[in-house]
C-alpha cells in the first residue's frame, strides 16, 4: 500500500505490507476505546459513503477515525438513494473527495470501489463491493489469528458457505501467503468455486469438521443464507449440518480460535459463546486498530 | 448508581444519588452549549442505538457528550431495521459495546434496556424502552422543578394522559421521595393506574385543575393521544377539557411552572408559551446538563 | 450581516457584506480539509436540519464546522419526518435552538427559514428552501467567479432553466451590485420571469450560446428538468439545445470558466470536464471555505 495509494484489494498488499499494518495495529490497540489518547488525524476527515447498510464496518471506521482525533461525515441512506437516482457516482466522488481527506466506500456493485477511487482526489478504501472484495474483513480476519493464535504453521478449517462468502475467498487468498493447511467444510452445493484453488500452492484439501477438529488450530465460520437454496426443506437439511455447539468441540484441541465475520444467524450456538474458543467478538473489536493502521497509514 | 454501572430505571437510583447527579448537572450548565470549554470526555465514545426516532432525547444526549469533549456514533435508521431483520440484539450490543465507551438506547420494546445491558462491556443507559423506563427524562423533570421552583413542599398536578404516560408514572415514583402534594388531573378513561397509586405514601389524590390551579408550584402537562380513544370524537371531547390557555391560568400563583415532555400538540396554547410560567423549553435544554453529569459519572 | 443575526436571503447583505466574506472565505482556504489546524470554533455546535435531502450542501457545513474544531448534530431523516407528522416546525426550532450554537435549514417550502429564525434562539442558516433562497450557494458562486475569473467588468450568460431556478435568480440579484454583463440563454418555456428583470439595472439580454460565446468570461450552467416538460419528447428536443460539449466551446475565449451547481444529468458532457473551462467541482470545494467564513462570522 502505496502512503497516499487506495485500497481496494488484498492484492494490493504484499506479504510485507499486510505483516506492516498488523504490526501497527497492535500499536493502536491501547487507542482503541480511549484507553489512551491520540490526535494523530485531528483535523483530518474521513467520508463513509455507505450505499447498503453495515453497521459493524461503518461504526468501527468512524470509532477508528475518532480514536485518532478525525471525525467523519456520513452519508445518509436517504442521499445515498438520491445518488442512485440522480447524479452519477464519479461526479458524488468527485464532489466529496474535495470535502474530505478520504473516502470509504461499500456498494452492493462489484468494482464500484476502483471506479470510485479513479475520480477521487483522496485515499478510497473499499469497505465491500458485492461479490467483491472488503480488504479491512481480511486484515481483521489475520490480525485475530495473529493475536489469538499464529499465521505461522496454521490449520484452518474454512465452514459453511464457502461458494457466495466473499470474506472467505479474499481470506484464503491472503492466508495462502503464510504456507496454511487449509480445511474446506462446506455442503456440496456450496463448495469453494475451482477458481479460487487454481494458482494457490498451499496444502489445501476437502473434509467434514469431525475429521479435522482435533487438529486445528482455527475454525472460521460463516452463514449459509436461505437465500441460496430452493426451497426451505433443503436450506434446513443443509444448514443444519453445518451449525456447532458445544459437543461440537468436544475432540477440539484446547487452544482452538473460532472466528466469524458477523453476523450470524444460528451457525454457532450460544453455548459456544462462554468458551474460550470464542473470538468471534474480540474479532469485531480488532476491526477497530486494523482500520486505525490503516487511516493513519492512508491519510496525509 | 454505581459508577460503572448501568442506569435502566430510575428506581436503580437512591434519593442520595438523585440529589447528586443533579447537583452536578447543575456544575455542568456553563459547558452546554459551549459557554464554557471542557474535553474531559475527550477520546471518549458514546454510541446512540435509537430503534425508534426520538429527535429531542438523541440529539441532546449528542449534545452533552459533545459538550464535554467526547464523540458519537449514531446507528442509523436502516442499520436499526437490518438489526430488526437479520441478527440477534445481543449480538450487535456485543459488538458495538466492543467499539465505545458506553451506549444509549431506545427501543419500542419494554425490558431491552435492561437485556441490552446484560450483554454489554460497558455502561448503557435506557433512553426509553416502550411502557418501561425513561429515567434520564425523570431526572431532567426533577432538576427542573427544583431549578424553577422546589423540591420542597411541591405542590403538583399532573395532567392529561396519566394512564399511559412513562414519563408521569416514572415522575410520580421518584417524587414521593420527596413528600409532594400531588394532584391527578385525568379523564376517567385516562386515570393513573391503581398498582401505581399502591405502595406510595405521599399525599396524592385527584381533583379538576380549576380547584387546584390557586395552590400548585407545579402543572406538569401531558400529551393526550388520539389513538387512545375508539373515535375520533370521543377524543375531541375529552382532550378538548385537558388544554390550558392564558385564561386558565388567571388564578394561577405568580410562581406556578408548567412543564411538558414535548412534543406537544395543542394541549398547551401558544398563548402561554410568552408567560414566565412557562418552562417547557427551558426544560428541554436541562437535557443537556443533566446528562452531561450523567455521561461524566458513568463513563470511565 | 449582523455578528449574530441569521442568513436568509442574499438580499440581507450589503456589498460590503458580500465582499467581506469573500475574502474572509480565502483567508479559510488552507483550513479546508485539514491543510492547517484550527479550533475556532470548538465546542461549538452545529444543528444540521435538512427535511429534504441535499447531500453537497450537507456535507459541505458538515465539513466546514469540523474544519474550525466545531461539531455538528444531524437530523436523520426518519426524525424530520416525525416532526412532519407530529409536532409543529415552530416548536422543533425552540428545542434545537437550545442544544447547539446556531442551525442550518432546508425545507422544501418558501418561507419556512424565516419563520425558523422568528423560533430561534440561535443564528439559522437558510440552506434552501423550496423555490426561496440559498444564500450560502450565491455566496459561493461569488467567490468562485471571483478567484477564477473576476466580479469586475463580468460578461456572464447564464444557461438552462431561468424559469424554475432559484440557484440563478439569487445569483443575478447578487450580480447586479458589480455591474455585470449578463446575458440569459433559455427556451422560451423557461425565460427568466419578468419580475426578476425589473429593478435590475445592469446590462442584461437574451441571447443564443453560439452568438456570445467568444465573449463571456463565465458560463453558468442548470439543469433542466424533465418534469417541467408535458411530455418526454418535448424535453428532449428542449433540453438537447441546452447541452454543451468541447465542440461547443470551440470559440470560447482561454479565460472562459464553466460554472455549474451540480448535480448536472447530461447538460454538461464528461469530455468538457478535462479541459482548464471546467470549474464546477473546484466550486463545490469552494462551499466549504465560504461556509467556513459565515460559521465564524455568526457563531458567537
Amino acid at each position: 500500500m502505496s502512503r497516499f495509494g487506495h485500497l481496494i484489494s488484498i492484492d494490493d498488499l504484499s506479504k510485507d505490507e499486510i505483516l506492516y499494518i498488523l504490526k501497527k495495529a497492535e500499536s493502536f490497540e491501547p487507542f482503541a476505546k480511549g484507553m489512551d489518547k491520540s490526535r494523530i488525524l485531528e483535523n483530518r476527515l474521513l467520508a463513509n459513503l455507505f450505499f447498503e447498510p453495515s453497521t459493524r464496518t461503518r461504526m468501527s471506521f468512524e470509532a477508528a477515525m475518532k480514536g485518532l482525533g478525525g471525525d467523519v461525515i456520513n452519508m445518509t441512506a436517504q442521499e445515498a438513494s438520491s445518488v442512485a437516482k440522480g447524479e452519477t457516482l464519479a461526479d458524488t466522488v468527485r464532489v466529496v473527495s474535495r470535502y474530505v481527506n478520504a473516502i470509504v466506500i461499500r456498494h452492493p456493485l462489484e468494482g464500484t470501489a476502483r471506479f470510485a477511487a479513479e475520480n477521487s482526489d483522496v485515499p478510497v478504501i473499499n469497505a465491500g463491493d458485492g461479490a467483491g472484495q472488503h480488504p479491512t474483513q481480511t486484515l481483521l480476519d489475520l490480525y485475530t489469528i495473529n493475536k489469538e493464535s499464529s499465521l505461522k504453521n496454521i490449520k484452518i478449517a474454512l465452514m459453511g458457505d464457502l461458494k457466495y462468502s466473499r470474506t472467505v475467498h479474499s481470506l484464503i487468498k491472503a492466508l495462502t501467503l503464510f504456507n496454511p493447511r487449509i480445511y474446506l467444510v462446506s455442503p456440496d452445493s456450496l463448495r469453494l468455486p475451482e477458481e479460487f484453488l487454481e494458482g494457490i500452492d498451499g496444502d489445501i484439501s476437502f473434509a467434514s469438521l469431525g475429521e479435522i477438529i482435533d487438529e486445528i488450530n482455527v475454525l472460521y465460520m460463516t452463514r449459509i443464507q436461505k437465500e441460496r437454496f430452493p426451497d426451505e426443506e433443503e436450506y434446513r437439511r443443509v444448514a443444519g449440518s453445518y451449525k456447532i455447539d458445544v459437543n461440537s468441540l468436544k475432540n477440539a484441541r484446547e487452544d482452538l480460535i473460532i472466528m466469524h465475520p458477523l453476523p450470524r444467524v444460528d451457525e454457532i450456538h450460544h453455548s459456544v459463546d462462554g468458551t474460550p474458543h470464542a473470538k468471534y467478538f474480540q474479532q469485531a473489536f480488532y476491526g477497530v486498530p486494523v482500520r486505525m493502521a490503516i487511516l493513519s497509514e492512508m491519510i496525509e
